[in-house]
């Protein structure tokens, strides 16, 4: 008897902007193992289905303990926000494999695709995201600052529009401002920015303004920023990137 | 009486990923407008719905249609694949908006996020986006094929997982050689290569290579492709990029 493990999202937070496929995979679990606030999203579904709760910064430990639960023969479902691939348990899941009983590989494992952050963010203010673009988590617990810097500087060289993900939080306080005046560098005061909190849950709230004005102390771990390329502007109340350059 | 505008994506194809806010937005709208693969997603939801199918290369011409029903007072859904706000509908929309009849900037205009491809072919083969990563439409319709390099090159330096969007067409046959080429010079030919084709529609077909072996001619226009970040690595049948980076 075998058991089985899907990682899913749940979006950023609405549940209509949840997938079917997400909800149908969560009702099927037996198991659900995530971060509490994640779980809580999951409405009660199946008689007897269990819930694994836990704090959200033990992902690595989170992850073992589901892949332990579907060798046992469960039908694990691992729960993230948003998409799960991006900055959030898959790869936390296959690292955990990875480090593993062997036997770990020859599971069922299959990921469900969501709706991640940053899309959320784009949507609700127009279309920031209409050119290239890159995504970027400022958190520096699994990587260092100076990678970080090196990105940030790759990507103003590149002009993509960039999304920070876990923009700040009480343990890193100043790292945003630093990103900030890294970029204003690079790109000039003039450079859209848009700070959108709690994205996707039905009370966003957008604050737009430019590298040269931005306060880093507005954003928040429930924050998305998005920093334009040189062509993201305002049209109306929206902002949006065209998709091409003029040669 | 006014009309209203709303930007949706139907996911990459499975019906299970759409989300059920762009059912309903699909659902409400009197008028439909999109290229015609698309719309033939939409299940027939409402008596008297009205469909405006036009061709894939059009898009500006087919966002002008959709603000001038809007302003008429119709309630219009353009409809793209994936997400609307990523290399879809959404910008060319607010380009329209920009550039046409000042009343547009009043009307009642929102986009429904979705779940884009890069996301749908990532959750096929693990968690290759599971760290920092850019995405890059191809396609020099809009921008020249120097500003894709001076990306490409930067997206190399940054050590980004690269999604390439639009990698190839008939009008296109060598570009995606000439990007392989040139990531393979600044990135090394051990870095893996994943030809996703039909990610998320239930009958994808992964390739999973190197840029030292990918032969381009395998993509086309349904194909998302990722080439690896360094850290970028299999384990069991999977793909996946750790979180972080040891120092």
């Amino acid at each position: 008897m075998t058991g089985s493990l899907v990682i899913v999202g749940t979006g950023p937070g609405k549940p209509e902007l949840m997938t079917p496929a997400t909800r149908a995979a969560l009702a099927q679990a037996t198991d659900l193992v995530g971060y509490g606030p994640y779980l809580d999203r999951v409405i009660p579904m199946r008689d007897g289905q269990v819930r694994h709760a836990s704090d959200n910064r033990v992902e690595l430990d989170r992850a073992r303990h589901a892949l332990a639960l579907a060798a046992s023969g469960r039908t694990v479902a691992v729960v993230s926000g948003g998409d799960p691939g991006v900055f959030a348990m898959a790869a936390a899941v296959f690292e955990a494999v990875e480090a593993g009983d062997p036997a770990w590989q020859e599971l069922d494992i299959r990921v469900e695709p969501g709706v991640t952050a940053m899309l959320a963010a784009a949507a609700e203010v127009g279309a920031p995201l209409g050119g290239d673009f890159c995504a970027i988590s400022l958190s520096d617990n699994l990587k260092s600052w100076a990678t970080i810097e090196r990105r940030l500087t790759a990507a103003a060289e590149a002009d993509f529009v960039i999304a920070l993900y876990n923009p700040a939080s009480k343990a890193r306080p100043h790292q945003l401002g630093e990103a900030f005046a890294l970029l204003r560098q690079a790109k000039g005061p003039e450079t859209l920015v848009l700070l959108v909190r709690a994205a996707g849950t039905g009370e966003a709230r957008v604050l737009s303004t430019t590298l040269g004005q931005v306060d880093a102390t507005q954003a928040d771990m429930r924050t998305l920023v998005i920093v334009g390329a040189s062509t993201t502007r305002r049209v109306g109340r929206w902002v949006y990137t065209p998709r091409g350059i003029r040669p």
